[in-house]
This record gives C-alpha cells, sequence and structure tokens, in this order.
C-alpha cells in the first residue's frame, strides 16, 4: 500500500519531505524565464492528480528513462504557488512491478470485486430461460472477458468512473432490475437481467483503463452499443439451436439502452424489457451521480444548506442532499 | 348492470333489436338531403362510444327533454353503413338514477378501489416520520378529497385514463418506490412516498369525469401541479409546527416530478427523492401504456408477429409483445 | 406482361369490362347498410393500388381461397363513386406462377437490373486495395445475398422505393463517389467505395418486398445499420488476415452514414470517407426524391409554374422543377 | 456616503492610500510559495468588487472577528500584478452599523425609491376593479413585504440586477403596460396591471440581497413563479368574497408569464392579458440589458462604431447603439 | 353590394331559392356512380367557401367558359348531405365587371380603408428625421405600391389574412411603436417608425389576392425580407446623398424583423429598434390571432367557459376569452 | 520575404536577438506591481500572433507614433514565463511600404492566386447559358470586385480562413460541381455555377481583412448572404432583358446557400441546384477544415493513433486521419 496520497498532500506542511508512488499521466521539458531547462509533469494515484515540477533535470537522481503511463517512485515536498498546490520533485525513479498495486493508482470501487462478482454470478444461476443462462454462462466464463468486466469502469466521467465501476453499477442494476420485474407481469425478467448484465459490455472494448481512462480508437469509432452488440451477437452465434427470436431481442436491449437517438441509441426501446432497462440504467447512474456529488461536498466541508454548484452529470443543475439537511434542522 | 355495451355491437346481427343505458356525449339537430330533420347522437359507456341516429325525432316514444351528460335507456339497432357502424334508434328515455351503475358509463379500473384504498393508507400507516404522517393522514380523511381520489382517472389520454385509474397508478407506484428506495440509502422513504401518493393529486381539480374525461377551465389555466401544490401547502400550513424545510422538500417533489420544464414542470428535480419519483413515474406510466396497447392487439385479434402501430404515448414508437410473441415461437 | 395497370383504370371508360392481373394488399368481410354482406379488397400492382368490392361473394365465379399476399385474376369495371375510383369485381381467381411477372406487381427501377448489377462489379474490379476487394467479392459472390441486393428497394417510402432502389442508388453513388474521391486527395478512394456499396446491405434483411414494401420485425427493432454492420462483420472475419484497422473503419462508415445521431446512426462520422458517404447519400437521395416529385406533378399535370405541394421526404418544403420553368419561358 | 469606491481605485495612483467600506464577500486563509500565511479577500460595493491581500494578518491592527457578509472599514493601496488591480490591505476592523448605507454596498437603482413606490401604489389607486384593488392594496400594506418589494434586485444578474431594481422594472412595465391596454380594446386593464404587480412577487423569497445577490435554498427548489402564486393564493383567501373566476386568472398570469415551457413556466399564457404581460415582461428586460450593455461600452471608452461583445442575456448577439453610432456620423 | 352570402347559407331554408355572386376558386369534371357526368365547383365570397354542384352541365342556362378566378352569378338551392352544406346549382354565367365589387369576394378589412392611409400618412408627416421623411414619402407617393399597400392581406392564413390587412396590422403597430418609442428614450423613434411601415412591405409581392390569398412563385423562392429589402434598398438609392449609416440600419431592421434565425429572419435584431419591432409586430400580430379566434367562437354560439380549440396560430395552445368569462359570471 | 515568422519563435534560443516585421493587432498602456509603465502589444504575422512587451517605452530608439493595424519592424528576443512564450521588444519602428509585402502578415492561400483567378475564368467562359456568362463576366470585370475576390478569405475562422481563401474555395467548388452536374441531368450545370460562383460574394464587404480578420458592422447587421443578394440583383439590373425568371433563381440560390433557416438562409433550397449548392458548399468547408486539422496534428507531432481533439467546425467531435492510420500499420 502507497504511504502517500495525492489527496493528503492539501493538508502536508509545506516543505517537509514525502516519498510516494505515482502514475506518470504527463511529462513536459520546459524553461523558467532564465532560460533554465525543467520538467513538468502530472502525476496521480487513485485520490487524484497534481502538477509537480524537477527543478533540476540533470541531477543523478533523477531517472531518465521513465514515460508516460509508467509508475514512478518520488521524493520531494508540497508547496503552493499563488494558491496553486504543487509537488517539488527531488529524486523520483521508475518504480518495481512488485512496490505498487494497480488499484492504488487509479480511483478504484470501494467495495469487495470478488463479493460484486459473486453476486453476479448468482443471478445467472437464478435464470430459468436456459437459453439465456447459457448465453451468460459461456460469457462469463471467458476468462479475459470476465478479467475486464471486473476491472472495468463504467464510464470514463460521468458516474462509476472508477476500476470496478461497471461492476458495481451493473450489480446494483440487477438487484433493482429483480424488484421491477416482479412488480410488472408483462416483464420476462431472465431478458431483463441479460439486458442488464450485457448492455454496458462494449465498454470493456471501448474504454482503456491503463493509463488513466481514456477511449480507445476503436471505441471512439464504433462506441460501446456496437462493439457490445457484435460481441454479444458473436457468442450466441457459436451457441447452438439459440432461438433466433431471443437473439433479436437480446440484441435489441443492447442497441436500445441509451433510450434516444441522440443519446446514441440508433433504435428507441420498443419491448417492455428494453423500456425497463433504459430506464433503470439511467436511474442508477444518476443516483450515483448524486450520491458521488453529495460525497465530494461533505469532503469540501461545504455546509449543509449550500447547493451543489452545477452538476454536468445531472443537465447543469444544482442538488441539496434531503438528509444532511433535514438531518441538521433536527439537531 | 347493463346488458349491452357499445363493445358488444360491432358482433350484434344487424337488424335486431337491443335495449341498453348509455351516456349522452353529444346531441345535435341535423337535416337529411331530403331537407328531413333527425337528431345525431353520440351515445357511449364505459366499453367505447358510438354515433346513434333518431330518423323520427317527432316520435312518441322518443324523449325530449334529455340533454349532454344525461343518461338514457335506448332501443335500437345495429347496421353498419360504408364501413362505420351506428345505431338506429327507435325510443329513448331518460334513465332512472336506480337503473344506473355510473361505473358501467365510463371506463374504470378493473381492480377493487377498497383494496386499493386500504393498500395507499397501509403505506401511510407505515410510516415513520410523524410530520409527513400526519400531513397524508389529514389530507386523506377529508371525505370529499378521499372520494375524488378514489374515482379520478391519473389523465384524460395517455395511460390510466379510466375511473379508479389515478388510485391504481399511484398504489402501483407506492410498491415500486417502496422496493427502490430500499435500494438507495440515500433516499429518504417517507418523503419519497409522500411525492407518490401526492404528485398527481392536483388532478382531483384539474379534469373533470362526469361525462367524459376533461380538463376543467381552472385545470386548463392552472394545471395540476400547480393545483397539486397549492393543496398540499394549504393541508401543511393548517398543521401546527410542521417544519418548513419538510414542506419545502414536499413542495419541490410536485413541482418537480414531471421532470422536465418542457413537460410543465417549472423546477428539475434537484434531490434524490425527486429524481427518483420523476423516474418511476414516467416509467409506470409508459409500462402501463404497453400493456394497454398490447391489450388492445389481443382484443383485435392482431397477429403475435406484427408491430403495434405508432403508440402517441410513447414517442409514435412500434412496439412488439415480447412474451407472446416469444410463446408462439415455443408452440 | 400484364393488359391492365391501376395506372390506367384513371383513364378508362366507366361500365367497360377489364381482365387484370393484381396483389391482393388487404381483404376485409363487410356488409352493406341493408345488411348484405360483400368483399372489400385492396389490389395493387407497380403503378399503384387500388379499393375493390366483390358484391357477390358467393358468386362461384369468385374464389375462396385467395388471401392478402396472393395474386389474383380479376375481371371487372371501373367506377367512380363521390369523386373516388373504384372497381368492381366480377370474376375473381389466384394466378398461376407462370401467368405473372412479379416485377409487374410492385413499383420497380426503370433500368436494367443486369446492366446495374455488372456496373457494380465493374467498381469492386477497380479496387487497387486487395483486402477490400476481396470483402466484397466475397460478399457479392453470394447468390442469395446478391439476388436479394438486386431485388431490394432503397427505402419503404421516401427515396428509390421500389424493387431494384437500392442497387440502383448505389451505383449511382458509386459513380459520384469516384468523381468526389478524386477530387480530395485525402479520400481513401477504395475505402469510399466500399462505403457506398455496404452502407445500406442492412436493408436486405431490414424491408420485406413480397407483399409490398414493409419493415420485418428483426428490421423494426434491429435496423438496417447494425443488420449491416454485423452482416459486414461476419463477412470479415471469415477472411483470413483482414486489418483490423481496416475493419474498424468499415464498420464505422456503415454506422455512421446517416451523419447524425437523432437520424439513428450511433456515430457521427469522424473520418474523412465516411463524412464524404453521409453528404454524398444524403444529397443522392434528395435528388432523387425531387426527381420523383418532379415526374408525379407531369404525370398530374400540374403547370410548370406551380410549385409542387409540401414533399416530406425534403422538411415539408415545396419545390420548383427549373428547368421546366424556364423551359416554358423560351417558348 | 462612502468616500472611495471599487470602480474608483482603477484610477488610483498606485501605492497611495485610501480609507473605504466594503462588504466582505469572501475570505479565505493561503500561504505564500515560501510558506508565509496571508489572508484573501473578496470586497465589494455597489461599484463592483475586488481581490483584497493582508500580508501581515497577525497585524493587531487588522481584526479577527470580521467573516463573510460583514461590512469592514479598511485602509490599503492599490496596486497591479500581471495587469491585475488588487488592493493591499493594512489596518481592517469590523464598521459601526452607523458608519455604512447598506446601499453603498451593493448597486442599487439611480432611480428615488420613494418615487418609484408613489407611482406603484398611483397605478393601484386608479383601478376600476374593486376586487382586484382591494388585493393589491392589501399586499402593498404589508409593511414587510413593501419593504422588501422597494429593496428587491429584479434577478441575480441578467436584468435590472440591483437594490430597487423590481421595483424599477415593475413601475417601468405600469406605465408600459397602461399604454398598450389602451391599444387593445380586448385587453382587461386592471387584469393587465395586477399582473405586472404580482409577476415577479415570488423574488421577495427567492433571492437574497444582503450580501451579494443569490438564491435562498427555498428559493432554489420552488422558483419565484411558484413562490409567488403561493404569496398571492394565500392573500386572495384572505379576502372575503374574491370571485374565483378572477382568482383563477391572476393566477395563471404569474404562472405564466414566462411564456414558454422551457424557461419555467409551467402554463403557456392562455389569455390576452397573460400574453401581453409575457411579452412587455420579456421585452422590458432586454431593453433594460441593452442600455445597460451600453452604458459599459461607454464607461469603457469604446468606439461607437465596434459592435458590443456577445451578451448573454440576449442570446448571446452583439449590439449596435444606434443613436450613439448615426449620432457620430453626423459630428 | 352581394344580396346573398356563403355565411348566410347556414341559416337558409333548405330547397329555398337563392342568386349570388361568386368567386370559382375550384373547378372539376366528375361522374357519379351511375357514371353520370357532373360539374363540382368551390365557390367563395368574403364570407367563406362552400362546394357547389352543377348536375346538369349540359343545360343551355349553365354557362361553359367560366374558369377558376372568375367571378359568377348563380341561382341555386342549399341542401345538406350527411351534414355537410352544398349548394345545387341551376343556373350560372359570368358576371359582368359593373354588377361586382371584388371586395365582395374575398375577407377584407372591416376598417375604412382611406381612414387608415390617412394615417399611415399622417404618421410620415409627424418624422423629423427629413431622410427617413423622404424615403417613405418617396415609396408612398408611388401609385402602384400605394395601391397594392392598401389591398395586401397581412399573411396568407395566421393573422390579419383579409384584403387591407397589412395596412390594418401596420396603422396598429405605429400606434403602438409610437406609445413605446416615447417610454423608452434608447429609442430612435422615426426609425422605429420606418421599420413598422417597411417591415412587411415585400408582401406586396410574396402574395397575390386575385383568387384567393397564395404565394407568387417569386414569393416563396426569395421571401418577403429578401423582396422588402431589395424593394426599400432601390428607393434608398434612387435618393441622392441618403446616408450610408442609416441605410444599414433600415435594412437591418426589415432582415430581423421575425426576431429568430428559425422564423426566417437571417439577422438577430442587434440595435435597440429592431428589437422592440420584432416584439411589437409578434404582439400584434398573436393580439388580432386572439381576437380573430374569439370572434369565431361567438359566432359559432360557444359557451363563454369553453376553451377555444387549439390555435395554430399560437403554437397550438387553447384559449380563453377573458372579458366574455368574467362577464357572464357577472350577470 | 521576412527573415522570422512567429511560427519560428517556439523553436528560438532564449534571449537570442532577432529582427522581424509584423502586424500591430492590439496595443495597450499597463504599469507592473512595482507602478512602472510598459508597453503590452499583440504582433502577428501570416503564421501566428503572438504578445510582445516594451519595458521601456521612453526609450529614443522606440516609435511614438505607431497604433493598432500598422506594420512595424522590431528588434527582441524571446522567452518563456510561466510556461508562455512572449517577446521582449527593445526597439521597434513603423516599417516603410516597400519593406512589407501584405501577404506575409495575414495568413495566405498556399495555392498560386493567378492560376485561381484563371481557372475561375475558364468555367465562366465555359457557360452555354449568354445570360448567366454576361452577369459573371460583367461582375468579374469590375476590377475593385476582383481585387477584393482575389484576397477574401472565405471565413473569418471556420474554414479557408486565409487571403485568397475565398477563391481557393470557390475553384474547388466549380470542379466539384461540373463533376456533380454531369452526374445529375435534372441539374442546370451553368445556374449550378453561377450559384457556386455568387453564393459568397457578400463576403467581399461582409468581412475585412486589413489588420486580422473581421467583421464589418454593416457585415454584422446585415450578413453577406443578404449583401451578396442585394450585389448580384445590382448587377442582374444593368443588365438589359435579363430573363426575371432566371434571376429569381440566382437570387434564391444565394439566399438558401446555408441550407437551413437556423444557418441564416432566410430560405430553404427549393430548386434542384441549390440543393446541390448546399450540399457542395458545406462538404467542401468540412473537407477543409478536417484536413486544416490533420496538418495541425501533424505539425504538433501528434501520434497517428491518437484522435485529434473536439473539432469546432465539425460539432465538436473528434477525427482521425485515416490515411495516416492505415498507413503506420503497413510499415
Amino acid at each position: 500500500m502507497k504511504d502517500i496520497y495525492i489527496a493528503d498532500l492539501a493538508n502536508f506542511d509545506e516543505g517537509k519531505l514525502f516519498d510516494g508512488y505515482f502514475l506518470v499521466l504527463a511529462k513536459q521539458q520546459r524553461t523558467t524565464k532564465t532560460n533554465k531547462p525543467y520538467l513538468n509533469l502530472i502525476l496521480g494515484d487513485k485520490t487524484g492528480q497534481l502538477e509537480g515540477r524537477v527543478w533540476e533535470p540533470g541531477d543523478p537522481r533523477i531517472a531518465k528513462d521513465f514515460e508516460r503511463g509508467d509508475v514512478v517512485k518520488a521524493r520531494g515536498s508540497a508547496s503552493r504557488f499563488d494558491d496553486r498546490l504543487q509537488m517539488k520533485i527531488d529524486q523520483l525513479r521508475v518504480a518495481l512491478p512488485a512496490e505498487v498495486d494497480k488499484s492504488d493508482l487509479l480511483p478504484s470501487t470501494t467495495q469487495d470485486v470478488g463479493v460484486l462478482w459473486h453476486a453476479l454470478l448468482g443471478f445467472v444461476e437464478s435464470f430459468t430461460n436456459p437459453d439465456l443462462k447459457r448465453l451468460l454462462t459461456t460469457m462469463l466464463d471467458d476468462p479475459a472477458l470476465a478479467q475486464d468486466y471486473r476491472e472495468a469502469p463504467a464510464a470514463r466521467q460521468l458516474h462509476h468512473a472508477w476500476l470496478g465501476g461497471l461492476l458495481e453499477h451493473v450489480v446494483s442494476l440487477c438487484t433493482l432490475a429483480e424488484r421491477v420485474a416482479t412488480h410488472y407481469p408483462i416483464l420476462d425478467r431472465d431478458l431483463l437481467m441479460t439486458g442488464v448484465i450485457l448492455h454496458d459490455i462494449g465498454k470493456l472494448r471501448e474504454l482503456s483503463w491503463e493509463t488513466g481512462f481514456d477511449y480507445t480508437v476503436e471505441g471512439a469509432l464504433l462506441g460501446h452499443i456496437q462493439i457490445g452488440t457484435a460481441l454479444t451477437e458473436r457468442a450466441i452465434d457459436s451457441l447452438p439451436n439459440f432461438p433466433p427470436k431471443l437473439k433479436t431481442l437480446v440484441l435489441h436491449m443492447i442497441l436500445s439502452h441509451h433510450g434516444k437517438l441522440e443519446f446514441g441509441s440508433p433504435k428507441l426501446p420498443m419491448i417492455p424489457e428494453a423500456l425497463a432497462l433504459s430506464f433503470l440504467d439511467d436511474l442508477d447512474a444518476k443516483m450515483q451521480a448524486m450520491q458521488g456529488e453529495f460525497d465530494k461536498c461533505l469532503r469540501e466541508g461545504k455546509p449543509a444548506d449550500e447547493m451543489t454548484g452545477k452538476v454536468w452529470a445531472l443537465d447543469q443543475r444544482q442538488l441539496l442532499n434531503t438528509k444532511r439537511w433535514l438531518g441538521e434542522s433536527r439537531e
């Protein structure tokens, strides 16, 4: 485990030395006003990112061979210039694989991935439709896919944007979908669940999460809706005697899950399960975005009766944390 | 109970006499091409409406004193002209109050209103927040309001457009909201429930359902969002020591429940409970609209593999009844 | 070849007998005002469709065993009721396969399909990129696909809505794309051409054209963009060593060819070839729609200085046929 | 009256000492690059706001007990760093109530509030409709409401965003509405006037103007349309025998005055008076925004033939001051 | 003056003979079910239009030589078929020029055109800006333009759609603009007035009003904004020493008077006068549309407490006639 | 030719002296933190623009008499402050006309303007329609107009934003239009060409390109669509016997070439030539914008597999350079 995190530096005494492991997110050569060269870095870990400056790039204690994407061990101190926190780096070398845990370097779920994965498999286990059960079992049994499914964020920014975020989002949705499926007899529960589990599976290839969260070129050009549909179609076609109608319905659910053409779904939901999926997916994403916003306000020490700033993931609206606001009024 | 319903006439032998009770939805004086006067009526009951013609308005067996909104007993026969069904009315008189059951004359819920009402009160009973419980108890104890709440449709056309439709929609939403509230710890369950129960209460005065479903002038000019907010605010103000913050939150939920400005909500949902309410309300309305559309296709004998027509309540999209389509493929 | 076409009936002497072959587009049992049963039919051929009535359905000269989708031989006369043309059918039987040419029964291209197909293959032949050439050769060599490609309409209604319309549209686009590719060095000509030839290939399964033009259930739920992408991906995956980057680009062109999310493309064009394809496709469709509208005005005898009606395929705008308008002014 | 205003400092000799009274709009602890603590303040008055730095926060001449929202007396000098003006504060203490006039600390109307108020009462006095007259008289007689009405800004930013701005806007609208009411016989003059006077009354509680202009939590969650409607409804309900139809119309005018659903009006104007109100309100706000923009250009010394920047309150369009542009061309 | 008007026929005894002058709006050859030829006409006058049938087109009392656009004298009777009023025409001849007054045949203003014209000239007379005065004087002195200005409707359908409607609309706007110009010192009164008088002058050529109201081809292709700007520019260029800045401003007002790009103005209003013009023009059009709708309801005998239907010219909203609704409540 | 360009300074040794000619784009008086006055300049040439500071404005080697818009000769050095490049100016004087070539000071086409102009005249020469030929010949023969046509940029920013950009864009479009005109027999080739050559001619007065690219006041208030239409109309009116229909068509093409009302065209394209023009104009602009973006990425050394940033001229989408991406994959 890391000793110091980016988020800790805000409260660190200025000038005091620290040692830490960070992911190099950017690296640039620059010169000062007086024409002296220095290195400007963006260093990050799971708690955030910060600018770091190497004023003596020629110092032998500063490695020459590190690049964007490397993990480094750095010694330095924190300082504040014109009210902006910075790191001053005195020593730096590439970290050994054994020294670092990738989950320390990118934000990741606070839940236990093993438990989440077990829950997901449990939902599949509960299916009564043999075709859908065999489809999901086949897909989730693929070790590479399963590994990615456990790691992938649910989005680059908006909601569940952390390692394991996709799995966390899907398991939350499974629980929710189960409750809703029971409520509406019109819904085929296993079909809805299948849509929940597969709707974002294209993100396993749309996004990369090695050095920060980003889109792959394939992801940018095709999108996770197309990638996920194709992945699923290939899996279905590998199964003998999968009912063609069921195949059409499963693919339709992935295609239509954004609910609107302008959100990138080429088809509107036209079956009850697809309609329900698009609502629940959107609701779960927004509830998480709200929760994340409230957590951030708490961390930043905002008073309970101050609305949040304008939240991008919620159409620029401002929010109020009901429970906290009411709670304080009772004290 | 009525002997014959509008919906039955489609399969009635042409020319055969029937007796029935109908609501007069329109009444006009007209003349034939040869200048002979006749009466043109629109008669309705819970199963639909149909044109009826009185060719001998001077016949003593035809009452003179009936108006739009009256219930009449009529004797006549069905016929089809240029492929359009019509009634030919031979005798007609105003019905006695004892002869008719209003629920026969307008479409009404197929569920037991007493059971639904009991369920609603049960939800209120389960509240742990004393202020919200006392607010809802006070409002639902008002006999006039309670009577309207049990009768009102949820809409003029789009969804749950039948007597008792509002209550049916709200009870469905309560069950659903309970399940969702448990899933998200961020949600204050009683506040969400309060929003569910009160969100459409303005419809008790926005709509009239005496002679068909229509908007009142007050309803057209103010809308159920404003009417419901005012109704609730008055109820709150009548309660001693109701917490002002809680009042603001309850009113905000009613105001924002349409989820978007362009749908007539003057505020977007800004608290978790309001966000959840707007999603669940929309989902429940759309699931009912889907169900209603599928029922209609079944009644009309459409084949299972034919998409529905373009459904107005669902942005003109066409729908497919998953279970029926899959079901037939297994036979 | 047929002796009489729907379009001819408008100028046919009322009452005079005709014999003709028609496609049964609809068939309904009805009764007259006096309770007499009759059959109401919609009969069509490549020139249009018309209502036909069988007033004596019990007549032995009227077949009992025909259904929607059958081709029938009918004898009857044309008449006009309340300014609306109708057929009165006296005799009717199911046509023998040998008696009819399907291309007589649905509107179809006025160009020679063999010539068009040859032109298409010629474009593929001219490719210098071996991978794209082998992809298209493989796909177009599939006899079933080739048969469908020669028959399919380009759309249900808006443009090139006739048998062979897709092929006609694609060959027009190939010629155009060739000219544009030469103009912009930034464009990869073979990649652009590949996009042109494959962009609408999903329509082979999205649409059915046996009994009028309609959407299949699969087409309605998945859309031709998804169907075409999947078809192409499968073809690519069957080819050894197809470059993965090229695959991504080809799929991107199909996905993005509608040019806007709200038109059902899940991705905007992000490469020069996709941008050019979306422009040319749209331009060619609109030019054809204009041409079709002008032809219709000519057929209907509208004067040269009268704007067309509001054209649905062109955002409800009215059009003017420049050449005709100028031409007349010179006479 | 204050001796020095924020706006004066731009032309103040650098380094020369000033004494002034300011409103503390923000207060933060910071440290310099060399880890020395200092205070960063935002100080404001009616002419603007400026950053101020206390480099010696431990100096006994610097008060410890002031907070955001306090009015302070400060001694210091102005300086410019990297072309940005700043205050360097040497002494600072909380001001005594008697020392300051609140209207010096926030921008406020340049008109005489007493005269405006008198004009407003004069309009009410002129009513011939006794019910509307008694409604307005009752409301404006409430001393707390009257006090707020005289102080409130008309908006947080867009137009009339200064103390007394609401009253100024309403009196301007009254004069305008009087002229328009005479022009259209269809308009009920007193009803239109009532709408003018009450349309923004909810802003008295939607906005706070103690320490800068901001939204209250109630204002953010309910909005001035709902707050104003409720306030008015309560006043009406307190009057014996107020005609119910008139009540509906008055409330409708407040509800619909933004003219469009997407601007937060839950109802479109459906009566002539509401339509006229929405037009005049919008016109007056935009004319004031134009005037304000032109005044700013003049202050900043922009030449007469230069368009303004993109004006946010006018859909980002650029403006030209006609009179000034023409005027110069005549010199 | 005509003896009988279309509007009178609704209350005319069926079968009774009338004589009247009508404009032929359409003329078609048709045959009956029994193959008998007849003529179908649409006849109109200023009060409306109606279908007329000539059952004996060979009768020598029926002229052969009339066409669409002619004025005819017809003798016949009114009858009602399937609740739709019709004329049965027994005699018909082309009317002599002396027999008819064109203003009887198309709807026309109820105000005195001479008085309106005089008022318009009076406004021009009152100008103090000599350039604008000389521009308008020159234009309105052109006899052909002045004649058209007195006749033109203000629109084909939406508002002031009658002969003299444009003049009526402009004079109403002049009065209104005068009042508003006095209210805002920022406004150059003569420039605003010039915009009012010229903003729709392109309609003199965009519309034709000989045989019903329609667009000319030039009008359809260029639009009244372009036509009016060009007309004005030509007039300005014919005046010696007209100030170029003033020319730009006048043209800008015509160009931008629709207020939004999507309403066909290629520029948004960027000067105060243009902004005011776009508001007042829209307000006056909508007030007239409201008045027209209320008049229609009154004519049709709708009760005072029934909202109008959805009004196309007012974004499909329903309206309520305030004064009438309140009035009845006082009776 | 200039010795040093703005773009070169990024790689210039800090502190080393340079001499260069620059256009003064802005000039401001400022003072340092210590109250010392200095001059802040924005200097530009065809390769970009940069901030320059004169720390000793009183130095006799610094001219007093230069203004925004002047070309100056400056001696100084480049330095970097907080990672932002700056010039430090030691000497500065106004350049002599003979010393500078205007095409060095603003970005300009890399093509030969003489060749482009010749190509344009060649297209006109090829016309078979005598009226259109004489119209274009007359206009392009006007020396002032021809001079402007050869210099004008096609836009202020989005595409072809350099001297000669308009001519370059038009000649590209002519070639393209020629190819498309041959493809669609419905198109009148000379009319389409006329539209191509005249569609942006209003930019000659909408834009100014003396001191950077900017809008004139006339341009801002009227726009190039109106200015170009008027210019063309005047030219047509000066030609004897120009066919009026042809005039309407030519003007319609200029008016409608933006293709949508919301893009500032007051009319949608309603004739085939106008439709084609709007497509080709948009396509050519976007192809150039893509090319420009790819060139920029290459200059900045971006890797071939990195998408571009969000491109403003292409609806904020990101782009991929197909050829470069594929090319690298083959190496």
